[in-house]
């Protein structure tokens, strides 16, 4: 049980699109991802989504719009709705979804990652 | 369904210790709160629960040591686990915890106060 600094966990990990866990909070986990270019459309049936943008811009494209995050801002994707995440720059999210959630939900494919825990 | 700015909402309220839900995700309600001075000690049997300091500085007491959170700095109090938070200036977090968690756990007392929604 230690404080998480998320600027000094971000500076440990360069990969985009492969979550890293750093808590846990009941059966949720708390995971860090850097995401740069574009992820899959997918969605997931059996949860929401929380993003938690904390450097650069994401935005989730979801079929009727596009949805942009800036820092600071948080977005939840409700179970269900496919979305695609997209970053022209390099940005930096916090991600909270239940533990065993796919990053890729029913998509699958080459950029499914099971969360990395960074301890 | 929309984007929830962080720093805009916590210009729209003032008050100390009284948590506004921001969003939800599943059965969890996302919420900030504005904090300053001492809280109450307290704990929940039954959850854990999550602070992200998004602005200034939370201390969160613990029987045996206190928890320092800056700016972009989380931690997770586990169940069961006594805690009063504290900030000697006025400070700001995201808290996210199941719905229906009492902000004054088992303790009550003058400082209960459910979360109004910031819509």
């Amino acid at each position: 049980m230690d404080v998480r600094n998320l600027s000094d966990l971000l500076d440990r990990f360069s990969e985009h699109w492969s979550p890293k866990k750093i808590a846990e909070l009941n059966d949720y986990d708390i995971k860090l991802v850097k995401v740069q270019g574009d992820f899959v459309w997918h969605s997931h049936d059996d949860t929401d989504e929380l993003f938690l943008v904390v450097d650069g811009e994401l935005t989730i494209q979801l079929r009727d719009r596009d949805v942009v995050l800036g820092a600071g801002e948080l977005f939840v994707v409700p179970r269900g709705v496919a979305h695609c995440p997209r970053a022209d720059r390099e940005a930096a999210a916090l991600l909270i979804e239940p533990r065993g959630v796919v990053n890729t939900g029913q998509a699958g494919g080459a950029l499914t990652a099971g969360p990395e825990t960074l301890s």
